[in-house]
């Protein structure tokens, strides 16, 4: 996989903004790789292509997940949790990517799920608490990133399904299982 | 169903104080039924059997719920919710009760789920908001009871997961399939 290559793509595929964040997520997704002994080259790629579906439209995330045999039922969920499977498709038919460690990562680094390998975790809590994320508790979040990984990624999927209760949003079956495999 | 005999029953299984609950939610799941053209027989009798199994041991509920083919995810939550499912059990068996609506009612009375019947919503409410219960917020659930039944157990199902997160206690799938289905 020719890292310089997808760079050059998800500049054109993505807003400058997005493009900005989805770079300090993989700085993130590195250091807190090297940190955990997470080989830093899948850290980088699955970080890298984490948003690479972010900017398709609704119509265009249903129908290719549709598509490939994705359920009715994500698309009851915020149109924010489609563009994570989404861009596992993208990873896997539109740049080879084979390594399933590397597409679970794309794909679960949304909602999260129970029993997340190393991997999975290392992209799923970079994104919540690289440096650009300003929201009440990241500080904390950023603390616990100095401890084990389970114990940091605890702390994010409880503050995320927190966050969503509170504002009453719908939970995504997957996370709740993150949620329920932690505090359980 | 000789209703007599079932409140002397409760009154040999429950302490004093569980049984005088039992009398409460009776009488609260009474009141909603005639408010939402519930038959107030089968809000009676359900609410009556509600917490029938709440005083056997864990290792008991855990022994009759596997017999009758329960999995093994459900010990996995908090005993609190075993004696629901418990319950609609004995209902079933030692009382007769063949109602599936009623055996519902009983069996989701703790978790809640998505598409309640409102026989379930109805004991699932008066065992929330019974005017024994103190608890932060219940008296803006009793408000909402004033209302169409659908948005007291909205209120309620919200307040429910709302409670469990800040607690970082596990939500049981059909209590977040609860939650979803309203807040959808």
């Amino acid at each position: 996989m020719d890292l310089d290559n997808l760079i050059s793509d998800l500049q054109q595929r993505l807003p400058l903004r997005r493009f900005e964040h989805v770079l300090r997520v993989t700085e993130t997704a590195r250091a807190l790789a090297a940190m955990h002994g997470v080989p830093a080259d899948k850290a980088e790629t699955a970080a890298l292509f984490h948003d690479i579906a972010k900017s398709m439209s609704a119509d265009g995330l249903q129908r290719l997940l549709t598509d490939r045999g994705t359920g009715p039922e994500l698309f009851k969920f915020n149109k924010e949790l489609w563009h994570a499977p989404a861009g596992a498709l993208i990873a896997e038919e539109e740049y080879g990517i084979t390594d399933r460690d590397i597409l679970n990562a794309i794909r679960f680094h949304t909602t999260g799920r129970a029993a997340m390998s190393d991997l999975e975790m290392v992209v799923y809590v970079a994104d919540m608490i690289e440096p650009g994320r300003e929201f009440p508790g990241v500080e904390e979040l950023r603390r616990h990133a100095e401890g084990p990984l389970s114990g940091v990624m605890e702390a994010c999927i409880v503050h995320s399904v927190q966050h969503l209760v509170s504002k009453r949003v719908p939970v995504h079956p997957d996370s709740i299982e993150c949620y329920n495999y932690f505090v359980q």
